[in-house]
Order: structure tokens, then C-alpha cells, then sequence
């Protein structure tokens, strides 16, 4: 029995949206239909993994401006988080999808920008059987720990800014 | 100052390799020359990112043919292994790439199927500045974490198999 499986990767290290972004394109080259949904971060932020989703041909949405710093008013944040969401469950119920990845949204349940109790249930009746979404973020709530099946935590053994060194084109973003 | 880093993806849960993947391609889509060298595991355990990355045209080799079980003969997996980081070698010191990885390489430092100390002073000799490398797998030897700029533990809080789920095509290999 095939079951399409929620993935969540999670933790404060690296790895969590690259690791996903490997998922996509590995199930791409299995000749899988994926699609990629990032949240929050602004397109700047992602532009590596970008640039290499429309040269290989995999559907990318970035449905985020930036975070949002404190004292700052999330009222558009919110507004793109509730669209990009909209966005996912289209593709998610459609049923044309093999593996559709949920970039930073973790953030999204975790500002309670989305209730995560009511996102849950939703994934629950409408994710088609076959179907693998990953979800990636730091502080996974524990609800949605609980509902995958495969929770994956990157942890920061040693960081490069430890040392001083600037984040690298390329390998970092 | 840009500097080449030297990168360990290590731990027990998934995405080690997925995230090297992750990193490659994302590389590539900024137009850096890139290079995968896959240790020990056989072709078959990699399929999915062999496909992705013969279509998307990504350098991709495959020195290994599988773990050896305990009590069998390790005299092939050895040669293979030496004959990879020799293959690793002579594109690490080309100048050519910019971003090289050596999946599960780990694996023959920890058995010492080749010398942590003789690879770390080769690299730390003979990496160009600009370089960035990759080395993925379970057991990083100490040594290396410490030689490393960069190092994430991928940690298993839940995987599939102890709900009884199968591997998965596309997600899993």
C-alpha cells in the first residue's frame, strides 16, 4: 500500500528548505509533479533556489514579503500567509500532485497566523492518500509534530558566522 | 574576503544527502560548476537523484556498490572507495568547481578505510580557497567536525518505519 507521507523538517540548523528542495527535485526526477509553496521569507531570500526550480521547470511560488520584525504591523504578512495557504490547498485537493513542499510554514502556525488545529484537520480530509507535503520551519507546534510521519529535526553543531565568516552566494541562499 | 567552506551534514535522520542535493542544484542554478561523488551505497540506492541530476546535466558519480555486512570480505568496498577519493582529489585541486560534495564519505574515514588526519591535512593543503565541500554521512569522526565551518546533525524525531510504513519512491530513495 503506497501512502504519501507528511514530512516535517524542522530545528534551528541549516538543511530544512534545501533538504526539501532535494526531495523536489529527486521525486522530479522519478518524473513525479511537484510544487513548491514558500511562506514569509521575501523572493530576494530564496533566489538560488529560485533561479534553479525555473531552469529545471519546477513549479515555485514565493508567496511572502520578509519576515516581519517586532513592533512592526504583520496585517500584510498575514494577508499573504492566508493567500499562499489558499494557494496550497488548491494544489493539495487537486489530486495532480505527487510531493508539494510548504516552505517556512511552521512560522505561519506558530505566530497562530493560521490556526493550527484547523490546518491539521484540513490536511487531514483533503490530502489526497498518495501525496507527500513537507512542511519546514523552525518551531514545528507539537500538534503537527504529532500528525506526521516523518520529523526530521537540523540541529547547529557549528555554524560558519561562529567564526566570522559572511554568508556564501550559492550555498547559503 | 569570500572563502570556500568546508561543510558536514552528519546525524542519524534523513536529508543529509537530500540537503547536499539541495545545495548542489542550488548552486548550479546560480551557474557554479558543481560536482557529486557518492561513496559506498550502490547505484540503486540513489536512483532518484542519479535521474534528477542526468536530466538537469549536474556531474554525478557513483563509487560505491553497497554496505558491506559484517563478516563479509571489505577488500572491493575499500579499492572503491580509494579510487573515489582519488576521482574526489583530482576535481577538488582542478580549480574547476566551486562547489564539490562526497556523499557518505564519512563512512570511510569511520571505518578507517582511509586516515581522518592524511584526508583532513590533503584537504586543508590542497582545497581551493574558493571551494565549497560537502561531505555527508553518519559518525563524523570528530576531527572533521572540528575542521569544519559548517556542521549540521540531522536528527530522527519520528520516521515512518516505526508507524510500519514502507519506504517511499521519490521521497525515501
Amino acid at each position: 500500500m503506497k501512502k504519501g507521507l507528511l514530512i516535517v523538517n524542522t530545528g534551528n540548523g541549516k538543511g530544512k528548505t534545501t533538504a526539501a528542495l532535494g526531495t523536489l527535485v529527486r521525486a522530479w526526477g522519478h518524473g513525479m509533479k511537484v510544487a513548491m509553496i514558500q511562506f514569509i521569507k521575501h523572493e530576494n531570500a530564496h533566489f538560488g533556489e529560485i533561479k534553479a526550480a525555473r531552469k529545471i521547470g519546477i513549479e515555485w511560488h514565493v508567496t511572502g514579503d520578509g519576515f516581519v520584525m517586532p513592533g512592526q504591523d504583520p496585517t500584510e504578512a498575514i494577508r499573504r500567509v492566508k493567500e499562499g495557504w489558499k494557494m496550497a490547498q488548491e494544489r493539495i485537493v487537486s489530486g495532480e500532485y505527487d510531493v508539494i513542499a510548504l516552505d517556512e510554514f511552521t512560522y505561519a502556525l506558530h505566530f497562530g497566523w493560521l490556526d493550527t488545529g484547523e490546518v491539521l484537520e484540513w490536511i487531514d480530509q483533503n490530502k489526497p492518500a498518495e501525496l507527500h507535503l513537507i512542511i519546514t520551519g523552525r518551531n514545528a507546534p507539537q500538534a503537527l509534530i504529532d500528525a506526521a510521519d516523518l520529523v526530521t529535526e537540523m540541529n547547529p553543531i557549528k555554524h560558519p558566522f561562529d567564526k566570522g565568516i559572511k554568508a556564501q552566494v550559492g550555498v547559503e541562499f
